[in-house]
C-alpha cells in the first residue's frame, strides 16, 4: 500500500521518443542528475522493488517470463523499442533508444536472472519480498530490523540497504540505467549516444545460450562499446571500470566407498571410507599457502603487461578492511594482496558432502563423498584443458576416473574410483589492453561527468561471459559494476546499499553523456 | 486386517506364572522349539510388527512411552513382573520371570530405541510401517516389492525379510526371547534359570543414563550372566557369542573461513576456504593404508592373549563375500582381515559438510566446514584421552582449537581455527577372557541345545556399553546377537531376515535351558 501515491509521481517521468536528443551542455551533469534523484527517490525504489518481487531463478520459467514482461514494460515507458527474443533457453531482452546525432552506440549488458535461493538461510525476510533495513546485517551484530519504506517527505539514508535476491546481482543496473535516462531528459541534458541494452536470463547458469542469441540477433546489437553491468564496485565505493573478468569452469568429484552406508563399528577401519579418500585427494591439490599443486595449472596464463601491473599497484589497498569485515586473518598466498591474487587462476571447493549431519548424523561409513569445485580462469586458460589437468592429477593420485556411476565390475576392479563431471558451460577469461583509446574516453567521461576518476581494474575476480561479445559482436567490452562489495552476491541476504544505487544512476548518466 | 485371526492364536500362548519351571529333559530341545515356531509363525510376526510400528527414536518422547507400555504388556502376558522405571532420560524397562529351582539368573540386555530415520532415503516403504519382501534390497538389483504377510496356511520363507527401523537393531531380540519362553513352556521343556530383562531406551544416544539406572535398580538386576542382545551374528548366520565390544567416542570438528559465504570469483584464492583446510587436516590423520597417524593413537591398546588370537584365526573368513556384497575392492589395512582389523581402534569420518550441494550449489567460498568423526575404542583406550590425542594433533597441525564458536577477536588473531566438540557419552571397550568358566558353559548350552557350536568372537566391532554392567553389577557379560549381518543397521532400509529371527528363537531357548 505504501507505494500507491508514488505511481502518480512515476508517471511524470514517462517520455515519448520525440523528447530525445536535445543537445545541451553536460557541465554540472552530476549536480543535475543528483537533483533529479533527490526529487524522485520513492518512485525509483518503488519501481526497483516491483522488479525484485518477481522471482528470477533461471529454472523458474513462469516467473522468468513475468520478469521479461515487466522489464519490457518499464523500458518501453522510456521510449525504448523492446523485443523479447527466444533462445533455446530463457529469452533475451533487447532494447534500443536512438538519438538523432549519436556520437556512439553504447550497449549495456545486464542479466535479469538470479542465483538459486535457500529461503531458510535468510534473516527475517524472504528472497523475493524486498525489505529496507537501516543498516547492514552482520554476523554477531544486533540485527537491523526491516523499517517501512519512506513515504511523504521522508528521504532515504545512503547507508540503508534493500535486501532481496538480485538487488546487487543484477537488477539494480536496470533501474539505475533507466533512471539515469529519466534524469538526463528531465534536467534537459544531452543524451549523446544511442543506447542499447541486452538482458540475459541465464547468466547465473553460465549463459549457455548467449552465443546463440548474439549470433542470431547481432544486427540488433551492433554497437561501439559494451558496458558489462554486473558485480561490485571497488571497496571504496568509487565508480569502477574493469577491463576484463576471469572465466570459469566447474566440476564435481565423487569418490566411492561401500555401495551403502555401513555401520562404522562392524566395518570401521576395514571398509574404505570415501570421505577420507576425498579429503586426501583434495589435500593433494593445494598446499597450505593456497598454491595449486596440479601439474601445469598455471602454465597457460598470459601475464599482465607493465602498464597493467602499474594500474594494479595504484588501486587503493583494502585488504585489511576486507579481512576485518569477513572475520578472517589468514589468506591464501599470504604475500599477495587481493587485487594481485585474482589475476591468477583459482581452484576453490564450493561444497563437500558426505554422510548426514545434524539430527540425521549417524555412526556410519558413508557410501560416497562428493565435492564440487570451481576453477576461475585467467586470460590464456582454456576451460576444457584446465579440467583435464584436474583429471590427470586425480589419476596420478591413483584413482580410476569415470564419468558415470561405476558398475559392480568397476567397483570390484579398482580400489580408488572417482567420478568427475565437468560443467559444459564453462568459459574463458577476457581482458582488453588498458591503452585502448575507447577505454581512455570512458575514463574521461566518468571523470568529468560524475566527479570521480574511476578505479581501474585490469580484470575482475568474478566471471562474466565477455568472450562471447568479443567473438560474436567484435566489440570493445568493459565492466561498469555498481553494487556495494558487501552485497552478499550469490548468497542469502543479498542486498544493495541505497547510496550505491544513487551513485550508479550518476555513473550511468556520466557514460551515456559521453562525447 | 490380515492379522485379526492371529490374535486368537496368540492368546493360546499366554501363560500364568504357575505354569513355570516344570523340569523336563532338554534333549531334542531344538526340534521342540522349531515345531512350536512352525506352528505359530504368523502370531510371532504379528506381535513383532505391532512393536515395530511404534516409532522409537530416543527424542520422540511420546512414542518412546508407547513402546514402554507395549513392551510391558507383552512381557506381562508371559508372566514377567515388569516395571517401567524412570531415569533422567528415557525410562528403562526391567522384567523378571522367576522359576522354583533356578540354576542361575540370566539377565538379557536389549534396547528398545532406534537410530534416527530419514524416511526419504527408504525404498518404497516407511521406517515405522513394517513390510515383508521376498528377498533383499540390493543396489542395482531389481527391487523385491513388498508382499502381503502370510495368512491361513501360508508359511514364511527363511529368505524373506521384514523392513522397518529396529527390525535388527534392536527389537527382534525382544520378540525372540519371549517366543523362546513360549516355546519352552508349550513343548513342556524346563526353564532352568531365572530370566531377567533390562530394556534401554537410549542406546543409540550412547546410553547416557544407563549407569544411573544400574546403580539405582541394581538389586532388581542381580544376576549371574548378562547376555547383550544387540548387533549381527557372524556372516555365516550361525549362533554367535562375543566376549566384548569396542567402545566409542565421537567428536565434531568445524574449521572456519570467512564469516559468511563469499563469492568465489571476487575472493577465490585469497579468502581462506575452510573445506580445503579441513580436507588437509583430515588427510593428516590417516595414511592411504588406513593407519591412524595421530600420535599415541594405538599406544593404550591392551593386546589379545594367545588363546584369543587363536580363536580369531578359527573364525571362518568371509572378507571376500563382504567386499562383493558391498561393492568395494580395497580395504583399509589391506593385509589385515576384517576380524583382526576390528581389534584395533578406528578413526572414521561419519560426515563432512561444507557449502550447499545439488540445486542449492553455488560458486562460493563456504563459511565453515564440519566433519563428524567416531572413534571406536578397544580395551585400554580411555574415551577422553583418545579425544585429547585428536585435539593435540589438530593443534600440531597449526590450528587454534576452541570449544565454542570463535568470536571476532579470535578470528582476527588465528588464521587456522578449529572448533572441536566431543560427545560426552562416549564409553570404553570391554572384553572378558575366553577361558572364563561361564563362557565355557554358555558355549556348551548353545552347542547342545541349538545344534551348532557358536562362532566365538573376542570383541565385536560395534560398540555396546558393557562397561556399565561390569562396573555396577559386577557381572559376566557376553554378547548374543541375532540379526543378519546385512540388516542395514543404523541406515535406511533396516531389515531382518526371517530365518535369522527363527534361529534367534532357538538360540535364546538354548541359553535359557542352560544347566
Amino acid at each position: 500500500m505504501k507505494h500507491i501515491i508514488i505511481i502518480a509521481i512515476l508517471s511524470i517521468i514517462i517520455y515519448s521518443p520525440e523528447m530525445m536528443g536535445k543537445p545541451k551542455s553536460t557541465k554540472k551533469g552530476i549536480e543535475n542528475i543528483r537533483q533529479y534523484r533527490l526529487a524522485h527517490e520513492q518512485a525509483i525504489i518503488k519501481e526497483f522493488c516491483d522488479l525484485l518481487s518477481i522471482p528470477n531463478v533461471a529454472e523458474d520459467k513462469e516467473n522468468i517470463q513475468k520478469n521479461t514482461v515487466f522489464i519490457k514494460q518499464i523500458m518501453e515507458k522510456r521510449g525504448f523499442e523492446v523485443q523479447i527474443l527466444e533462445t533455446p533457453g530463457n529469452p533475451v531482452i533487447i532494447g534500443e533508444l536512438g538519438v538523432k546525432k549519436p556520437r556512439n552506440t553504447l550497449l549495456f549488458y545486464i542479466h535479469y536472472d538470479g542465483q538459486p535461493v535457500t529461503p531458510s538461510q535468510w534473516t527475517d525476510s524472504e528472497p523475493f519480498k524486498p525489505v529496507l533495513r537501516p543498516g547492514k546485517l552482520e554476523a554477531g551484530a544486533s540485527v537491523p530490523k526491516p523499517i517501512p519504506f519512506p513515504t511523504g517527505d521522508e528521504k532515504y539514508n545512503d547507508d540503508w540497504r534493500i535486501y532481496a535476491r538480485s538487488t546487487g546481482d543484477d537488477k539494480a543496473p536496470i533501474i539505475a540505467l533507466l533512471t539515469a535516462i529519466d534524469a538526463i531528459r528531465t534536467q534537459g541534458l544531452a543524451l549523446n549516444n544511442n543506447i542499447k541494452v541486452i538482458l540475459d536470463g541465464e547468466e547465473e547458469n553460465g549463459s549457455p545460450n548467449l552465443p546463440y542469441a548474439l549470433e542470431k540477433y547481432k544486427s540488433l546489437l551492433k554497437a561501439d562499446i559494451l558496458f558489462m553491468c554486473d558485480g561490485p564496485t571497488y571497496y571504496n565505493g568509487e565508480p569502477t571500470l574493469f577491463l576484463g573478468a576471469r572465466g570459469i569452469t566447474s566440476l564435481s568429484i565423487t569418490v566411492y566407498g561401500p555401495n551403502t552406508n555401513l555401520h562404522s563399528g562392524h566395518y570401521g577401519n576395514w571398509a574404505p571410507n570415501p570421505a577420507i579418500k576425498l579429503s586426501q585427494l583434495l589435500a593433494s591439490m593445494k598446499d597450505k599457502e593456497g598454491n595449486v599443486l596440479i601439474k601445469g595449472f598455471y602454465d597457460s596464463c598470459i601475464q599482465l603487461n607493465t602498464k597493467e601491473l602499474e594500474a594494479v599497484k595504484t588501486i587503493p589497498p583494502f585488504d585489511e578492511e576486507i579481512k576485518d569485515l569477513y572475520g578472517f586473518s589468514g589468506t591464501d598466498g599470504e604475500q599477495k594482496p587481493l587485487m594481485e591474487s585474482i589475476l591468477l587462476p583459482s581452484l576453490n571447493i564450493n561444497s563437500f558432502h558426505s554422510g548426514n549431519t545434524g539430527k540425521q548424523m549417524s555412526t556410519i561409513i558413508p557410501s560416497t563423498a562428493t565435492a564440487t569445485i570451481d576453477i576461475r580462469l585467467v586470460k590464456g586458460n582454456e576451460p576444457a584443458k584446465m579440467v583435464q589437468r584436474v583429471v590427470d592429477h586425480v589419476e596420478m593420485q591413483g584413482f580410476h576416473v569415470v564419468t558415470n556411476e561405476p558398475d559392480k565390475e568397476t567397483r570390484m576392479k579398482y580400489p580408488y574410483i572417482a567420478k568427475i563431471t565437468a560443467e559444459e558451460n564453462g568459459y574463458r577469461a577476457s581482458r582488453i589492453p588498458i591503452d585502448t583509446p575507447a577505454v581512455q574516453r570512458i575514463i574521461k567521461a566518468i571523470s568529468e561527468n560524475s566527479g570521480s576518476k574511476p578505479v581501474l581494474i585490469p580484470s575482475l575476480g568474478g566471471s562474466l561471459p565477455i568472450y562471447v561479445f568479443e567473438d560474436y559482436l567484435h566489440i570493445i567490452a568493459v565492466g561498469l559494476p555498481i553494487a556495494n562489495h558487501d552485497n552478499n552476491q550469490h548468497q542469502q541476504n543479498e542486498n544493495i546499499r541505497v547510496g550505491h544505487l544513487w551513485r550508479a544512476i550518476e555513473t550511468f548518466a556520466a557514460v551515456t553523456l559521453m562525447e
